[in-house]
């Protein structure tokens, strides 16, 4: 049996359906969240949620419930679930009302929420991956995680047409993200990262990966850089929910690049796995 | 009572529902087609339907039926429901997985429809309406019309709290079409619209609109134009299912400008009018 959550109430999955007229179906008006979940715990759940309410709060949508109440009720969900190892993913939409393009403001948002047993990718994590560079034609609020992604999957689909497990974006030459994840590179022991402007996501993992950077005195350089420092690059690793830390091997498509799984990216790995238990451990 | 279309099953409104993980729920994976229905016939159907059989091969949806089967099904919907003016609804999404952003291909879309009585709003095509210049900040495929829309709702907000009735977008200073319309200025007796590009949504009632200049004689330039043109331009009109030719007399926001209801938009007007009329009667 699996249970899914609707506003308040965790029910059977067969009993959640969406209207027609529900703006997430009609105009993408939603915002989503995808939380990790090691040994029965969900983790980062306090920063996932906080996020959750910033992108509410820029697209206009009152949140039902306060983030305390959803913390316990995706705590339930999971539970009744029986998922140790997985995701627990929550979208929340403008709700329901008569197809227009104008929004009204302080409508409360509906709430759909289901969790799902998954193994972390520990092979990826540890082979490293190939990524598929293309142009990224997403909107310019990709600041706001919203689930306008069309963007986001058309290059997923190029990148695996590819025999690429990710694609990373570029606009005129600098390069942003991943389609679903973060992308950090490494050059004579100096870490890059795109900045969090509205051109990327700011990842609860990738913030994660900025902590433990400066905990081990590296200082992450946000700033934008270019599909040749990409090319150039020592190491490449993207960052995610769901990837955690993934070295990147190869980059094809608009540039070609190799990369060594090296000091730095296998630390942070390291130093994440840590991390994670520590947390796990310490509730 | 209120029929809907499900796939090629026409039912009562209440019994349609989505699932929480339909790709067009999470993603905004779809696309969709709104007509016009005047004296009640629907009118530029077989249009309406082949830019939603190329919208579903630029996303690589499969469409379950042929074009002419849709067509029945959207005559039975809006005659079962009465209707005599206003639109008919139809969306296609990706259908029912798992969520991933990776999209498998040549999968049958989910078609939903509705349709709604509606007035054309005819006092605004008299006495036209003023428009907020802002940024588009749209993605790079605008060409498809899918429900990815998130843009287009936000500046139709932002319109909407500056007493406007439409906003009118830019990239970079570049002049492309307006949330829910597409743009066309008069400048010296010539007509000037945004390409069919990227950039733009192809509309129908623009093609129309075009099709009836040329008519009459007018070739109109279809070549991008500035915010300084669009400032300094004569006359200048927005074009859409459902607001048809409506004048702009005045934009404010990013420019300021004051237009009159000149002479090639009254005869545009008049011109799409009587087409109307001669396409719904034929029939």
């Amino acid at each position: 049996m699996s249970y899914v959550l609707l506003n308040n109430q965790i029910t059977e999955r067969k009993n959640v359906k969406i209207d027609i007229e529900d703006r997430g179906y009609n105009f993408g008006d939603g915002i989503y969240e995808v939380m990790p979940i090691y040994n029965k715990q969900v983790f980062t759940m306090e920063e996932h949620l906080q996020r959750f309410e910033e992108c509410a709060a820029k697209l206009e949508i009152k949140m039902p419930f306060d983030k305390a109440t959803i913390a316990n009720l995706l705590n339930e969900l999971k539970t009744k679930n029986e998922i140790t190892e997985g995701i627990v993913y929550i979208q929340m939409t403008r709700g329901v009302s008569p197809r227009a393009h104008l929004y009204e403001r302080n409508v409360e948002g509906l709430i759909t929420a289901f969790s799902r047993q998954m193994v972390f990718p520990k092979e990826q994590q540890q082979k490293g991956i190939r990524v598929y560079v293309t142009e990224d034609i997403r909107w310019l609020r990709c600041d706001i995680k919203t689930i306008n992604l069309l963007g986001n999957t058309m290059v997923k689909r190029e990148a695996t047409d590819n025999d690429c497990k990710e694609a990373v974006m570029h606009r005129n030459g600098t390069v942003t993200e991943g389609s679903s994840s973060n992308l950090f590179i490494v050059k004579n022991g100096t870490i890059h990262t795109h900045p969090a402007t509205n051109l990327i996501l700011n990842g609860i993992t990738r913030q994660t990966v900025i902590k433990l950077a400066e905990q081990n005195g590296y200082n992450i350089v946000e700033e934008a850089f270019s599909l040749e420092q990409l090319k150039n690059a020592d190491e490449a690793f993207i960052t995610s929910t769901t990837q955690e830390i993934t070295p990147i091997i190869q980059a094809i498509g608009e540039i070609n690049g190799t990369y060594s799984i090296g000091k730095l990216t296998k630390m942070l790995q390291n130093e994440f796995t840590q991390y994670v238990k520590k947390c796990i451990n310490n509730k």
